[in-house]
């Protein structure tokens, strides 16, 4: 039983249930009305992410369907992955997620960045962006990229990213 | 003897010597006239790569030097990298060097990417860039992305890049 389940047992015997199934593995991150009821909601590092519960979240953003395979491949290619869930009926429901590529030493690039709508503009970006700032500064990366739909560039602004540093443009390329 | 060496062998003796050192991990690229000389272009694109030669060129372009250490795990921790060099003295002279990260599936990103001064507006960079996407392109890779001073933005043009797409920007975080 960790500090969080100590404490949560010793002060409300109720509300402690949510933290049942937080494993050691899970760090807590803030409790959360949803649908009347209290959550506790979590967070991961690790790269056993159930690959059909992000599936299943990135279904409910609208993004293309990927095949599984190649989205198993670029998370095990990926310098770091975190996500949020919650547990429910002793299920993890996966609730956001991002994840960078990186050099290991240089640069990072975020990429996937995904909260269900349900969560959405209740702070949960904010904590996955930083989560993952203050990892790859633990690495000592001081270049962090990504690449923001103009919708997400205020969001991104707001956690301290700048586009467009010096007339430098983010590009890409596509096949033909 | 490969190919090229037998090819040259037999039809030119004097130019013959330029390939003399080429081993079986060279590409071939193109002849060149280099101060009055012929030199012979190789690809390369193994990780060994001599960290000191490598140093020279990014002195070459007024690069801020980088800790070795931190270079070597960069560039073993790179998707791929891939460098022109000649032989002089049967030393290899490195005159262009890129390299790019990737989570091996969905995207890439491409850094580092220099040309000696003496070797610059030869084509080279175009050469190295059209290598990067192919071999990105039969890792089944569709999303190259890299991030532009405004002073190359053309030159990427040139290869495909598109700046800026469906309004998506580059972002940048640095520490303060």
């Amino acid at each position: 039983m960790n500090f969080w389940k100590l404490f949560v047992a010793k002060n409300d015997r109720i509300s402690r249930n949510i933290y049942n199934n937080i494993s050691n593995n899970d760090t807590l991150i803030k409790e959360f009305n949803y649908g009347g009821k209290k959550i506790a909601i979590i967070l991961n590092r690790d790269k056993d992410i159930d690959l059909y519960e992000l599936e299943k979240l990135c279904d409910t953003v609208g993004w293309v369907r990927r095949p599984l395979k190649k989205v198993k491949t670029a998370i095990r290619n990926s310098f770091l992955i975190i996500y949020l869930s919650y547990y429910k009926n002793k299920q993890k429901k996966l609730i956001a997620f991002a994840r960078a590529t990186s050099d290991n030493t240089f640069n990072a690039t975020i990429w996937d960045v995904v909260v269900h709508p349900e969560f959405q503009r209740k702070g949960l970006g904010k904590i996955l962006i930083n989560e993952i700032i203050k990892e790859l500064r633990y690495s000592d990366i001081n270049t962090i990229t990504l690449f923001a739909d103009p919708q997400v560039l205020a969001f991104y602004k707001s956690l301290g990213f700048i586009s467009d540093p010096d007339g430098i443009k983010g590009m890409f390329w596509y096949p033909n």
